[in-house]
């Protein structure tokens, strides 16, 4: 049997971010990986969307700015933007193996499953680690119904050579309303079936309500409250049916969340779990105290975004090259990139609605100079201050570049600056951070 | 005579951030304004030039990802470019004094000049204030050759009705270059003429080295080393002459800089001027101690900028409420909006080249993650941090959307935040902010 001084399972973002520093502290360090090297958010996850997203993002700027100049509507086509795609998603995994190997780690290819809570196997190898890390990340949740395995999800979507005329996403998180947008705008008629009635939970319902706004001027059709029953093949696609609901699309992709799977046989290590993933303690130790988790696999109130895998895999190779302290989360940045953006971070006017130490400035900025300018149809700021100290401790910003402001407030938020300073500050001028004085 | 407790000479930015909180602490406040209420920037400055840049930007968007997925690249249609700019500054000198007036001001209209260092005089009424602003800003220079009265500003460029199909701009500072692009992006054969042979001269050269190739290969064409000697009008439009030189357009604008002008008798106030403006102390006190002056008017190490005009307005009102210190400036972001963006905060290369107590970390950042997916064709980052602290203390971002992480590179200088805590900081992923890690 090998020995390691750690064992990270998963070659994605979180193992990765764990197992380098380790290697270059010496450490000997094995990295087995069943799928694709990189992990889901290189290959089929948040950076191949978001190449997708940027000719979008480049069609409905221009499209917005044909009330201010500009003739003529770009169109998308898919597969010289699949094309776009591949060329970045074709080297990952090739690319992040050699970086594991060149870096004198070891590299397995296979299934990794627990034999006990120091050993490990993966096909008829095993293999003992001093430590080990579970970095294996989330599956996407399939609706229990009939025709299931006609359903296809995210990862197919993001690889389609061509795109289909009508396509259903199940569900209504970011997932589906980023994937909707981009298949909108890429030609597509685009049905969103959900269970319920809300979009988006986790971000504030104005915000949601402008974004579903947004997308039904953009043609794409909510159906709420559906209780799918089955999934069927018909002459040209795809039939999806609930009580007194029938809907004919081409391609069925869900989206209705993620979820570890359970082919680690943690029981077999004593590894605690629930439905949200592995329990961890304030050291990502599992219950097996020589076994951490880190990544989206944890059970966590932190947001399961790939900067956060990181940031937990850097922690626990600190950890494990002796650093004391327990983990402390920044404020994170959570972030939809649809037909609007919508992006939090911090502290939610929820968390502290009627909570006098807090105050909440929010504000419909539309009108505000950079928004009117790249004619934003509609935009929001809000920002949470506490009242004691003036600091910045929450934001929320809606519009069609959300994302470069949140940053600018997430960094205010980390380095507890007065809300007073940030909003005064000389930018870059006239920009959308330089019109936050309107905010004063 | 009547009598103020301070009188605001212009009625800008700069003015109207004294006269505002004056004005709200019960001083009796008059503003003259000579031409437009608001001044230069919103009227025929930064505010409408950065409208026209909105199309110029969609449209450059559009045109780069016809490489990544997008077919078809809009046209800019002048007339409704400038429909666009119009209604947007058609409002700005009526609102503006009617702010004034809405906030218990005095407005008048007309040219002010000093009678003495307590009085001035519009027109046949005379006025003393306890106090005076000068915030007079600056007026674009001409070349001073034949035929001067045939050349334009940029003045005239942001309002001109038909975009002209050949133009020339004398000077290559931002002005020039910015108004250069959006001609070019908007249809026009531009010419740029360059007294010598480097443009932007406060910007880093490698830097403007990749703006102008991006230029050139938008057919904007560089004339160096010249020495006009005259603009004549010829049967199609101008014709620009220098020693071995002509060339005929259809329009000429002089870009070649700005310099205060001399309408305000400043002599009698004994207000000591020099070529670069009116001299100030550190409480931006002119020659005349009750006489200040803020914003371009002023000669100053600060970068000419509107929300500069503001933080110094805003610092001389404070000062006459009784606040003691000096003047300090934060760091201030530049930006040129040009082709590409060119932006600049802090202390530069160049400032700390060979002083071991810096280090600058500079990288071609065309292959980051966020410039490929939005097919930069250059982009770079460049962080000067200083040694001992490990804080950042300058830096210098080029790529098509510079302006946004250079506000967050501001934001982490003027908090004072290690280099390391900024690029590590967990941003909304994957954006340029949270591509800084690859500077790690």
């Amino acid at each position: 049997m090998q020995q390691y001084d750690v064992i990270v399972i998963g070659g994605g973002p979180g193992g990765l971010a764990a197992a380098y520093p380790l290697a270059q502290a010496g450490k000997k360090v094995l990295v087995v990986e069943r799928d694709l090297w990189g992990g889901t958010c290189p290959n089929y996850g948040c950076d191949p969307k978001k190449m997708l997203y940027s000719a979008v993002q480049a069609k409905s700027y221009a499209a917005r700015m044909t009330s201010a100049g500009l003739n003529g509507i770009p169109d998308i086509n898919w597969p010289k933007l699949m094309a776009f795609k591949r060329a970045y998603t074709r080297t990952v995994p090739n690319g992040t193996r050699s970086g594991v190997t060149g870096a004198g780690m070891i590299a397995v290819d296979g299934e990794a499953r627990f034999i006990d809570e120091r050993t490990i196997a993966v096909g008829q190898d095993q293999y003992e680690g001093q430590d080990i890390i579970i970095a294996t990340g989330v599956q996407p949740v399939l609706p229990n119904i009939r025709g299931q395995e006609l359903i296809k999800t995210s990862r197919d979507f993001l690889d389609m050579d061509q795109l289909p005329q009508r396509v259903a996403f199940i569900g209504a998180g970011y997932v589906s309303m980023e994937l909707a947008n981009i298949a909108a705008e890429a030609g597509a008629e685009v049905h969103v079936i959900m269970h319920g009635d809300r979009a988006l939970r986790a971000f504030p319902e104005d915000a949601v309500t402008a974004l579903q706004k947004a997308m039904k001027n953009a043609h794409i059709h909510f159906h709420e409250n559906i209780e799918l029953t089955s999934v069927e093949q018909v002459t040209h696609g795809l039939r999806l049916a609930a009580k007194g609901f029938t809907l004919d699309v081409q391609q069925v992709f869900a989206a209705m969340g993620r979820r570890p799977d359970d082919q680690l046989h943690l029981n077999r290590a004593h590894i605690k779990t629930n439905a949200h993933g592995i329990v961890v303690n304030e050291f990502l130790q599992t219950s097996a105290p020589h076994v951490y988790a880190i990544g989206d696999v944890v059970d966590k109130k932190a947001p399961k975004l790939t900067p956060v895998a990181g940031f937990e895999g850097r922690y626990v190779a600190e950890h494990l090259l002796g650093a004391k302290a327990s983990i402390r989360y920044p404020a994170i940045p959570t972030t939809v990139y649809g037909t609007l953006e919508i992006s939090k971070v911090g502290l939610s006017p929820a968390e502290v609605a009627g909570d006098a130490r807090y105050i909440v400035k929010t504000e419909n900025t539309t009108h505000w100079y950079t928004y009117n300018r790249t004619q934003e149809s509609f935009a929001s700021v809000t920002v949470v201050e506490e009242r004691a100290t003036k600091l910045i401790v929450g934001a929320i910003v809606v519009s069609s570049s959300a994302e470069s402001l949140v940053n600018l407030l997430t960094l205010a938020i980390n380095t507890k600056t007065p809300a007073d300073q940030v909003l005064k500050m000389i930018f870059a001028y006239p920009s959308e951070a330089s019109d936050l004085d309107y905010l004063v």
